[in-house]
């Protein structure tokens, strides 16, 4: 019995509804896609519950229930991840935020939520309010693309269950962070105390003075939302035996792999946005299962996701459309120990502008998958075998892989 | 409401993959199937995980599911239903072992694992065996077909998870059983002492010596693996009410019948092997549901899986296609009120050479069943509306049957 790899990829946000304008296909019926035909020609295919039959996935918990962790155990929110991802150190227990660089004025006003979409400047910001320990808390910040950052919070008695700060608008003044359970008192104290000597810090940096003489907006405080406390993920490596890598753009799902111990192969063309480059993502993840000795490669493209969110049914389509061309690429390139799976993580209707509930189509390609498919989309994809949840994808794939242990005699 | 009977047909290891030289079909697929598709055609059609989906189930654990026993809660090992179907005595708490009568040197190292398959003798062997007391633990042995034999250990504090003293290969000496938990010490050196007392009487015995004066090999040891505690089964025909029997040729499937409390109906034909009387079995079967007054008869045809163990797709083809005159001959004396469900416990793809993960396709026919089905084979059944796991493959024969409970009014 031959153990073959594994490459994993998920178009986030694929799954859509029936749009009117696209003569009530959703964007994946009405793309031309051949190669993603092709591959769902000679594959298992079928619809997959990211995590049950109408739950609302967000990318982060359905890509902890893809790879096996369990969302309603280990997910208290997407700080944690988003500062992982953000290359900080986490260890269990931690309570994290994500933040925005944002202006205010001297009422604590919001001006701007993203301090002018700061684009230089935010390390030096950073270091001047990284390290500070407030009670027996010790306090890490880290900066992200543009206005964005993490916090993370490490100390006794901390809890996840504290609301933002950030008031998600501008002429508002920011929130006081407020305890959701009485346990989280001292988090909700200590992120209080933080956001005001954060501000009476940035306010006077020099950068930001440097700003205002420019008529840029001073990035002169950090909101926090999103609090959640880092959880323990078992290693993805010892608990399925394969080595594992990931190449994905996004900081939230790259949080997600490396604190599940998937090595995170960082190119410059994975942006995790429109401009993504599709082509290279497939290349860096072929190269790492075929020559880097990996086993197992997650690939997430972000921009399908993106589109759903923009509500724009034609740039989805034209995003599935490169997507494709990516797949010819694939098959061109692809060695025959390889299984691979093409998913997503949630559907992102355009109609919604937002992640649903509806299923995702499944496709689970290798040299001797039952040939069952006819065309790659959520309606084509439902006449097949595989009606699944998120939860079952792993063993899936030790299954296809020859990997999985086998229960009895 | 009239209660039907219900006659279960398991094709063992039936599903499969694609496969090359069968045009990248199943066998099932390439197979010639008049039958099974007629039958398909009058069918509910689907596909069932035995198990749940991608887990690689045995033949043991899937039965057991099917029939409504909980593998995760009744199996620790094959062991207890190999004595069962070798008609040994057996009461919950028994811990069994399959054995090998196998041939050693003085040294204790294997020569041959079979003792040169032998055939004749093994009765007088076991009988100087048989009984011992260790301890407070009662030992019995029984022999099965050529070198095969079980072996249960009664007794209190015994516990089945003890390593096999079976090295599993030759020329490397006989392993000591070891505790695979702390509560397993004492059923390690119990088993420990029986191996070495058993091979101090069987290298001494007259019919051993006997082969050796004709140059054949003595089957001088015993060597055990597959330990497991005998589980309480709640008997069958009380959990479903219905007097069941079963037609199968294999001793694990047949001591898990036993076990269940399911009655064995023995007939010379019914071998286990690919030379296999399958239309004797269906005589058989049909001849207890109509004349002996059974209600639920299984039978199941192990030849299948017999061919995808052996990775011989054109030799599964074959086999599918003597097990499809069966069926044709089935229907020629099939009374109208018998319910046929045709499934297989396991995919055995000729690919992998070993049981896999996958669904296998299941038919449920009687003569008022929705009639959506147009070919028996993994792809084509996908299209139905059955997509069910083992566990509740009894519900919906008792449904089928016009059996099932009312939960309501």
């Amino acid at each position: 019995m031959d153990k073959k790899k594994a490459l994993l990829i998920i178009l986030d946000g694929l799954g859509d509804r029936a749009i009117r304008e696209l003569g009530f296909k959703t964007p994946l019926q009405f793309a031309e896609t051949p190669h993603l035909d092709k591959i769902a020609r000679m594959s298992m295919v079928g619809l997959m519950d990211p995590i049950a039959p109408g739950i609302r996935a967000g990318s982060d918990t359905s890509h902890l229930n893809l790879l096996g962790y369990d969302p309603y155990k280990v997910y208290t929110g997407r700080g944690p991840f988003e500062a992982a991802g953000l290359d900080m150190d986490i260890a269990p227990g931690d309570v994290a935020f994500r933040c925005n660089f944002a202006t205010v004025d001297e009422n604590l006003v919001v001006l701007d939520r993203r301090a002018g979409r700061i684009k230089e400047g935010t390390h030096e910001l950073v270091s001047a309010i990284n390290g500070i320990k407030i009670e027996d808390v010790e306090i890490f910040v880290k900066e992200g693309v543009e206005h964005r950052a993490a916090l993370v919070l490490r100390g006794s008695g901390l809890s996840p269950y504290v609301s933002d700060v950030d008031p998600h608008d501008t002429v508002l003044k920011i929130h006081e962070a407020k305890p959701l359970k009485p346990e989280a008192e001292k988090t909700a104290r200590i992120l209080n105390e933080f956001v005001k000597r954060a501000y009476e810090i940035l306010k006077e940096h020099p950068v930001n003075k440097e700003r205002e003489k420019k008529g840029l907006k001073p990035a002169n405080i950090l909101l926090p939302r999103g609090a959640g406390m880092a959880p323990h993920l078992e290693n993805f490596v010892k608990k399925y035996n394969m080595k594992a890598a990931c190449v994905v753009g996004t900081p939230l799902i790259r949080g997600i792999c490396k604190l599940a111990g998937i090595h995170p192969i960082d190119f410059p063309g994975a942006t995790g946005s429109y401009d993504t480059d599709m082509k290279g993502k497939i290349r860096e993840a072929i190269k790492a299962l075929a020559r880097q000795d990996y086993d197992f490669v997650l690939v997430n493209i972000k921009a399908t996701d993106i589109a759903g969110h923009d509500m724009l049914p034609r740039k989805k389509v034209e995003v599935i459309e490169r997507i494709d061309e990516a797949m010819g690429y694939l098959l061109e390139i692809l060695p025959e120990d390889i299984v691979v799976v093409i998913t997503a993580d949630h559907s992102t209707p355009c109609s919604v502008g937002d992640h649903s509930g509806d299923a995702v189509p499944i496709m689970i390609y290798a040299e001797d998958s039952r040939a069952e498919g006819s065309e790659f989309n959520e309606v084509a994809c439902a006449k097949g075998s595989l009606r699944i949840r998120g939860s079952d994808l792993m063993q899936m794939i030790l299954n296809a892989t020859n990997r999985a242990d086998k229960f009895g005699a």
